[in-house]
């Protein structure tokens, strides 16, 4: 558990989220990384594939955050929710044991579990991916620039309270953290290569 | 030519760069466009991908921009160089004629046209792409963030003053302007996907 003693304004991020894709298709999907300085300004980019609907989510994020030359300054990993490539699911504990960074998996809407686990009935091992986005723990609400713009959590190797201050910290130009609204820009612009 | 009246903070600008490729090998390279604010935020992403070495990247730039739902906000096109893709030159007077567009490409070391003249002998149909980095005009040197930072500049439907203006004023975070710095970002990372 990493605890902050203090919290910079220009704490290096790790926003991570994914491309578009066709839902139920198979192939692979590309995830990205922004390296991004509190709520400020873009330091760099990573980039990976993982396969729609597979198991390799939090391998090949950790892998994409181990190789990089920006590992040594990142702080803290956001991730666009859990479930990358339609239901390649992030397990945050395992991802915060490889990378060694506390996670914080925000969303603009709470989860629905019920749903979720409904869904996951028509694919390979259900309960394999149950039990990764079990293992994201409980789902926290925090609010981000003011009190009504709200966000919904789940972390791992950090406090809810540096969670909570980061977030608020870094959503600077949206009611979401600018290094996922960045992520988000980006991997939803790459349709065409 | 566009004269601007006034040139905003937050001008809508899109800085287009290439991604890494293996010279002198066969294939596409992706091309992205970042919309940027002035010096300050992203507001988008555009990409497309074009032919190494090939005559596509001026039509292929223009579709990306002319498709795009940002093409009203756009203001200017900063294109890091004129040539991308290895010798696949754009060729900034069509650039500025199909998108209406003005269009200023920028390096930051003076292009030597000698070495371009020299280089482009090992490629097909040379002189189509002489012509294209003719068109480009002459080659201005202009200070952006201080009077020592330097970049070299061709431009096309908009006047040296509003090109040396809009290059100070959105040169904030380097010595370049903020579009074509992420645009270099981005597409420098996307190796992996």
């Amino acid at each position: 558990m990493k605890q902050f003693r203090i919290i910079k304004p220009e704490i290096r991020i790790l926003g991570v989220d994914d491309a578009a894709f066709v839902p139920h298709s198979k192939g692979f999907v590309p995830v990205i990384g922004v390296v991004f300085r509190g709520g400020y300004w873009l330091d760099g980019l990573l980039s990976t594939k993982i396969e729609i609907d597979g198991f390799d989510a939090t391998e090949k994020i950790a892998s994409m955050i181990t190789n990089s030359s920006h590992k040594r300054q990142l702080r803290v990993i956001m991730l666009d929710g859990v479930t990358f490539g339609g239901f390649n699911v992030v397990d945050i504990k395992e991802l915060n044991e490889r990378t060694k960074l506390p996670v914080i998996a925000v969303t603009r809407d709470r989860p629905d579990l019920k749903d979720i686990r409904v869904a996951l009935k028509n694919l390979p091992e259900p309960e394999r991916r149950w039990k990764a986005l079990l293992n994201a723990g409980q789902i926290l609400e925090l609010s981000t620039r003011s009190r009504k713009e709200r966000v919904y959590v789940e972390i791992d190797g950090i406090l809810e309270e540096d969670a909570r201050k980061i977030i608020k910290l870094t959503s600077t130009r949206s009611s979401i953290p600018e290094a996922l609204r960045v992520a988000h820009l980006i991997a939803s612009g790459l349709g065409n290569i």
